[in-house]
């Protein structure tokens, strides 16, 4: 698979004090790659998780749920190649046998190992290949992030990572996070997993408030295709190394600075989900204001952002503002026809409803041979906002998924 | 624009007694071809209608919704080209100045003249090429069902036409309909204008209740693409020149078979929209059974219709159950991933939650090198049951929609 033509460079990530990476070869499928990523964390690291909403998630979502509420975590195993997904009770035996691996090697509660799988649906993890794998990883080299990003990556067809940092008190923290995830990606999440490995002191709840915050405003905020996979996870990881004073709440000194740096990393991660769109040829970001609530803005903005026409328009490099106005309204949110404008590359082609007599097309033409297209859209009915990003449907999309065999 | 490989060849349609179509040149686009379509109805006749739930509606949607409720109509205008949605007055004032031009020349009232426009948005619909257009209409020779059916015609690769007929007691009630879309077909239906026209002698408010009735189980268990477009309109007409006993409410005799009469027309011109989805080469019906009721098991065929994964599996000939089982879990609806059943053409793929051990795939393989697909899915946890009907989506569809420039 070519290189997406919208990839970022992998960027210079540190080392994370308590936060040990290792790749090895499970042979989940035939191929001449690792396909396990392990992951030791100190004692004391905390924990928190934000989760698919497909009701027909894999195994290893359905404990991880469970295990966040415990707040803790020592180790995390990641599957490339097989979901895991659709696998029954036989699925749910492996992920519990590589969690008692784990937790033997180690000395802790099978419960402290956080295992997630991706790859193909409905074929149970093998057992035998998963316990020669986790066997390699525990004795492996440690191994950059690079490596790890490479090694959780399916159908990626570039290694996604972010990193931020932040002062608590006298203290920096550092954060270094992974991603993978390309096809099937909509709110909810999708077949993207993420892990955001941070030095900081954090309580398990005061990390898991500002991952969901985040989340909210990215990870939900991006859309592919409209599919939802079975199996999205994103995990965040806190080792407490770095010595901080702990986080325990908004009030907590360095907390607004450690929020913003989670939210920092996690849009970085989900606007690389996007970069590596399946047959993306450019980045779409649509900014929807005037909204009743963010809430409502949100959807407005997704509906466009999954409208297939829009999409085409983009790919087409065609300012089709009718095909915008066309997915305000099937948004089922409030809007009035005589009160909407939207604007590309920050010209406005219609305002209150209506043509502008005056919209030059030109600079419109110019930004939508762009490779970043930006979509606004005023909806004139109140203060809610929000922002979205999605890529163009192109024939490369087509030809990854009728020609993608199971 | 080549024939759809899904395309019928328009039916022998019988003339209707009271209702007389026209068609003539109006050049609302530089083209060869006659694009404004007049339907002359005989008084007392009966309509009803059902309409876009877009939001950002055309004017003539905004004033149909108001004339149906009066329940009266003498001629219907459809003027293909332009869509006159998002122009504001001035687009009204177009579709009004058509109204006054029939209601003159029928002597009706302006509200009795029913008008539908489809085609590019944001251009209001010229008040002079509408003149004389509709004057050129009005003396027009009459024409067959098929010419009307080319004329309201856009993007459609063949004519749409269906025919039924009922018995009411003695008499005989003849149904002719025609019907364009082809893109931008959704639930709450699309850029789809559909007109059922009977010689029945039917009441407006027993009229409405079949076309809701038939409209829920039909164009509402449709989708192209997901998107609905800002005009999409079926109106139906009863001359009542049959001379048949009214028929008023369910309770009338011959009501049940009138019902069943315009539910077919209505299902075969729906499937003709399907047929005619942009790019499409396989027909693809998705059977819902085993849901909590009828509209949950609608929501999740549409979940699945809408899924761009499934959609290009079944373009690339793949049995990919493990899309179907994301598609249902991304509905929202109550579903459990160990009670969910997925076939092909019959063949059971997975059961109760697993792959079949026995599955074989010989069968579904040949199924899915056909043109009409069928996916059956049970979830296992009621009576509930719905079937809806959507294409694939290949590279013709994003051809036709990248390409096309407004």
């Amino acid at each position: 698979m070519e290189t997406s033509p919208l990839a970022r460079p992998f960027p210079v990530m540190p080392a994370i004090d308590g936060a040990v990476p290792r790749v090895a070869r499970a042979q989940y499928k035939t191929w001449d790659r690792c396909d396990l990523t392990y992951v030791e964390m100190a004692e004391g690291t905390s924990v928190a998780g934000v989760f698919t909403r497909n009701v027909c998630c894999s195994s290893e979502v359905e404990l991880g749920r469970e295990q966040i509420k415990l707040g803790r975590a020592r180790a995390l195993v990641v599957n490339a190649g097989n979901s895991n997904a659709f696998t029954g009770y036989r699925g749910r035996e492996a992920v519990e046998q590589i969690m008692a691996q784990v937790a033997g090697h180690i000395g802790c509660e099978p419960s402290d190992v956080f295992v997630s799988s991706t790859g193909v649906i409905g074929v149970p993890l093998p057992k035998d290949k998963a316990e020669a794998g986790v066997a390699n990883a525990l004795t492996a080299d440690p191994c950059d992030w690079e490596a790890a990003a490479e090694t959780i990556g399916t159908t990626d067809t570039f290694a996604k990572g972010a990193t931020a940092s932040a002062m608590i008190g006298d203290t920096r923290v550092e954060f270094s996070a992974i991603i993978k995830g390309s096809g099937m990606i909509a709110p909810d999440m999708a077949t993207m997993l993420g892990y955001i490995f941070t030095d900081a002191k954090v309580s398990p709840g005061f990390l898991q408030q500002c991952l969901s915050a985040a989340n909210e405003a990215t990870f939900s905020c991006i859309t592919v295709d409209s599919d939802t996979s079975t199996s999205d996870t994103v995990l965040a990881f806190a080792t407490g190394k770095a010595g901080n004073a702990e986080l325990t709440g908004p009030d907590s000194p360095g907390a607004d600075a450690f929020a913003a740096a989670i939210h920092d990393v996690c849009r970085q991660l989900a606007h690389l989900v996007v970069r590596d769109g399946e047959g993306a040829q450019k980045f779409i970001e649509i900014a929807v204001s005037g909204a009743i609530s963010d809430d409502s803005a949100r959807r407005v903005g997704l509906a466009i952002a999954n409208s297939p026409l829009v999409k085409t328009a983009i790919a087409g490099e065609d300012a089709n503002w009718g095909r915008v106005v066309m997915a305000v309204g099937k948004a089922g949110e409030p809007a009035d026809r005589d009160r909407l404008s939207i604007g590309f590359g920050g010209t406005w082609a219609a305002k209150d409803g209506l043509p502008l007599a005056d919209y030059d097309e030109a600079p419109v033409a110019a930004h939508l041979r762009g490779q970043d297209i930006r979509i606004d859209v005023d909806l004139g009915m109140g203060d809610g906002r929000a922002t979205v990003w999605t890529c163009d449907l192109t024939h490369g999309y087509i030809s990854i998924n009728a020609d993608y065999r199971t």
